[in-house]
């Protein structure tokens, strides 16, 4: 398992982190950048080639590969607008993977190529209040087929860029349970639609908050009542919507590990940063034991999390998204819990400014303690883990 | 060291809870409970006598122990609105015991009669921005006596209670340094200050968020500039602010540790109702042995937190606060780390519900995760826990 | 609750740590002190009245209450010889106990007065082989009734105390399913049978090590092959297994918590005096955070756990063992994993002294890792905690 | 960084498992082999070409990389047997790197030659009962120079492999100050001895157990008296001491991480086992969740070390061992405490057959335990790549 960073790679990475420092940082400090501002950074950074970099097929995008992309994404890990300068941004830049791998001629017309020129952003609504996001094989919401319509009907909630001005569609998975073309089976009752985000009958019901903090993007809840789209939203075929959900987690939880390395060394920049400059009875803080335990630590458990999702990619790149599938899970649990650790070490270096907003920690620590929660929360992924060794074990 | 708890005490628990469920919680799920209902409540459980339960002098309060306050302060520990209507909320409440033991009879007069009569609040200013609460002995704001006159300049930081509109003074400490009285060893150096709230020169920069929640009533950075108060202002001699700062804060943390673990037990109860009720793969969540497990481990926690607590209050009873200084320390540490604990076991149990506003549980995150900051972090207990068992086992 | 330690308790403890101090320790240091000795101690013990301490029962011992002996366990903690001296040390402490409750006047002359006297000593044997020790409601070995007598046949293992040269008999439990008086319900199947040490047919297999270490009183495995008893032997009535298996388990859980307590505090002041004495980098290990961090939390976490044993033993003198005996599951747990914990800290603080012998770290560490596995492991503890607790809320 | 595994190492494996599967297996059955059939398995090991696998230097050994040798290290990681079949293990393995680079001809001739042929063993002695292990520039033992000879004076402990029949020599360290040629700085004070086994006054004062379990060859306390060696017997020279010794440390420590990996994967491999076929209430422990989420935790963790060990081992190829000094500390740390829970966990699974001698679990525990704290102990780890980080943090 080769994990050298090629020299493109590195290229790029040279390339972005001095875009993040000339272009993005200096706007990053005003409030909230107006749409110009970004219009105006998405612009340069598709001038400069820094753009769609995640998009791994050559026809579409710069065609790097996981590997390869891996640091590129852990350096615009910290900065969200820095993803969508670069147009790297989720949920739209997976579904761009799904509409490549699964999208009809004019599905790709229609969003995916205005998707990839930065013009529209979309979302992607899986996840329903009272269906335990562990368990994806049973959507309440319905998609009946009726007068060659079908009529979409149900809750989603947590779909996130719903409020993004740029949002024009959302990948919608629903139940298809009888109609024609699907299956019985728990994996073949959900379909994928293209749902348009002014579609009539779709409302957001609300902005989910994580901890205090609201997204303008938004984290919503979503009432689809009489939604109609026709055939022609469909991505794939009727019943493909386990498969399509799963081929579309798998990289997509890949990205947040990646990114979310980059942020837990930013994490660690910030507590030794602040563990040199703060004294406590006349001594710095970093010289108490206990302080350099956790920075000692801090440093042993992001690198093994870089070395794991870097097998990870390198298997993706190798063997296929599908082999990489449960090393997946190994990095969903294992990275995101090391970031909520290094992530809490710093604010309690910090003291009461690390639960303020005097630092990013506070907002980080929200952010990713719902990921240790989205997407399959940890005990789901460590009963895969658990029961592909016990298996693995009993062959053996 | 008998916990038992008395039958005096168990009758107010009894009524307490009554009220809670009768008068406040209906109210309660007012988003924003206008002052008119407030002072409603106040005046209700004033009549019935559930008022400033928290005065242990009999001259100005119902005079119940620190052992017969603990479970009443439990039962008020997840309720914001009741703490204000019986009157016993932080950090007045504690400012009031500080007037009580130090205040002369025209303080008492100014601010203590009407505070016990509900009718003014009051906010404790001794954190600031630039020294670490950790090390109370090196305030950074000055007051120098002019004019017959003491002038006070300098930044505090999470001075909490400041913007509730009945907020009438603060109790400030500041660096009285070379002042006639102060000695120049480090814990005579500070003097306490009664600042009315609306001196002039006192200036409100900002509230503090806690992980993205701000409250009302504030958490607040101020900046005083030239405020000028009479010696009058003076709470007990020049030179007492740090005696009177370690005395105020130590019941000030005993109370607050009371509180926690009535939160501690709401989270278990959400924890369990939801693993109850809740299904994955067809089972209910309560039936796996790792929810069973976290379940265990917080009933294990609280009761060994409660025991603890009750401890310190007895001895609080029978030794006094400054003997039982050693055992506060202890379950500052204690209490805060099983707290934050179990909310955060409960916020996996609920899911993505847990991160939002759908539940109570991130909010109390975010409260907890700053207590055990606040009031000098774990580190610093750790730290003299330590000292003084090292102490003990070499004499021993 | 009154956790206060009575006069009586107090005068018992002074006169036991000095019995310990004079008499005990100086033996101690012999490597293997003979018989003579150990019957020396017995005699000097019994004439000072430091004798049978456990024995709450006044007609048969000093009639102390639960309470009142924790204090009592915690000081024989650390010292076997002591707790033999006493004629307070398990198993034969314990099966006292259930002899004094179900014994026959006739059992009670054969087997219990000269226990009480010192002149002999006894083994439980429940713990089978092939049987999860976690599901005490399924013994393997059986004891069938032909002829008028009673032949047992079976396995049992961890037998304690089998090879002391004075032990007489074994409490033995047997699977009497089918006999008559033996219900059908998991738990009237199994009977207690009172079996001579030297019965024809029982055999000690080996005796097993923990970790490395085997006691010389044995931790045995056994074999019973038509070994024969008659109904004189039984303890009880038939079917009465489970019950006087449970009735015995609770004190005995509840009296290893107390001596545990004990051993952890010893192996705190051993950390304590480690890292006063010992330099690395020219400071002594007790001025660096990190070692300060785990005495402080040694500290914090023995006396919770102190409080909560001494709430069970409460709760036994007042409402009985068997109200208590959900909080006895709460120890069991809570107890043994604070003293592994305490031991390893330190352990770690002594270096490779501390996986030797040159201190007593070791050995208590294999033998607390035992206890957490031994009278049902964590997990099961665990379990019942959580399934009291879901009852308890959903009832609430 | 290109961790693929060689098609040459692969081979390798392929055969040592078979080796060890067809060879070593079935007389590891017997209890203690005797030294007739030990030379056999060499005599084998060696005629296959699986002998002295860890050498890198292609003159000396097979000249495997250390990157191809992890694997290799894993599979012999549990087998001492199998060890030195295959003239593989520590501390004579590492002794032979030393004498590689560091000795003269003579010493090579007399040493290293019948060391790889598997005729003598040696020791490394250099840890001392009263300077922590953990500040490695301050020995005690002295070495003075006085009529053409080195008088060498003092004690060590935990010398490993003294016992051993075949141990000929012992690589000593002992501290030369004032001796010409030795600097006064703290790492030019000690220098490196060649000491026969057998020099009259050197005595082995006592075989050191862990845990309980001692090993043949030997920990042993060592006492030298008026030892005397010649100039002949410096190893590189006067005051090479401590950089001799840091050097050897190195790969000691790497090849002690990667057998250790291979012991915590049987380690995994007993745990699964156990939980499949035992049952407690009626269903296979495997399926509880707790005890799923320790097989996927172990897993996860496992794997992160390995790829922390493989990188390590890259890097010493590529970059050599004095660059990957700081990653070793890295593993150091990680490796060992991983090895320690998944064992423990192993052990809680396997209940008491887990603390006995049924299971190789605890010996196991007992070597890891001694682990982490021989050369050097986390926190000096821990405190090694705090400082690298924070020096590499304020730089960056």
């Amino acid at each position: 398992m080769d994990l050298t960073q090629t020299r493109r790679s590195a290229e790029y990475q040279a390339r972005l982190e001095a875009f993040i420092n000339e272009r993005v940082e200096p706007v990053a400090d005003v409030a909230d950048p107006d749409r110009a501002i970004v219009e105006g950074l998405k612009a340069a950074a598709r001038a400069d080639g820094l753009w769609n970099l995640n998009v791994r097929d050559a026809d579409y995008g710069p065609g790097l590969s996981a590997l390869e992309y891996a640091p590129l994404a852990e350096v615009l890990g910290t900065s969200r607008l820095a993803q969508e300068a670069t147009n790297t941004d989720a949920p739209s830049s997976i579904n761009g993977d799904a509409l490549i791998r699964y999208g009809s001629a004019a599905q790709k017309a229609r969003w995916l190529e205005p998707q990839l020129a930065g013009q529209i952003r979309s979302a992607f609504a899986m996840t329903e209040p009272d269906v335990a996001s562990s368990d994806a094989s049973n959507m309440a919401m319905t998609a009946r087929h009726t007068g060659g319509e079908w009529v979409l009907d149900g809750s989603k909630w947590w779909i996130s860029g719903v409020l993004h001005p740029q949002c024009a569609y959302l990948m919608t998975v629903a139940n298809t349970v009888g109609a024609e073309g699907a299956g019985s089976s728990r994996h073949r009752k959900h379909t994928v639609f293209l749902v348009p985000r002014n579609a009539p009958g779709l409302e957001v019901v609300r902005n989910l908050p994580k901890f205090g903090y609201t997204d303008d993007a938004g984290h919503c809840e979503l009432r689809f009542t009489d939604v109609r789209v026709g055939d022609d939203a469909i991505l794939g075929d009727v019943g493909d919507g386990f498969a399509i959900g799963q081929a579309r987690l798998g990289p997509a939880r890949v990205q947040h590990c990646m990114r979310t390395i980059g942020v837990a060394e930013r994490a660690l920049t910030l507590m030794c940063r602040r563990a040199e400059s703060r004294e406590t009875f006349g001594t710095p803080v970093a010289s108490r034991a206990n302080v350099m335990d956790w920075i000692a630590e801090s440093r042993i458990d992001i690198d093994a999390c870089r070395l794991a999702t870097l097998r990870v990619a390198a298997l993706m790149d190798t063997e296929g998204d599908k082999a990489a599938a449960p090393h997946m899970s190994i990095i969903k649990v294992q990275v995101m819990r090391m970031a909520t650790t290094v992530v809490d070490r710093a604010i309690q270096v910090h003291g009461a400014a690390g639960v303020s907003d005097d630092t990013p920690l506070a907002r980080m620590y929200a952010d990713l303690r719902a990921l240790r929660i989205a997407d399959g929360p940890d005990e789901v992924h460590l009963m895969a883990i658990a029961r592909r060794e016990l298996r693995r074990q009993s062959l053996g």
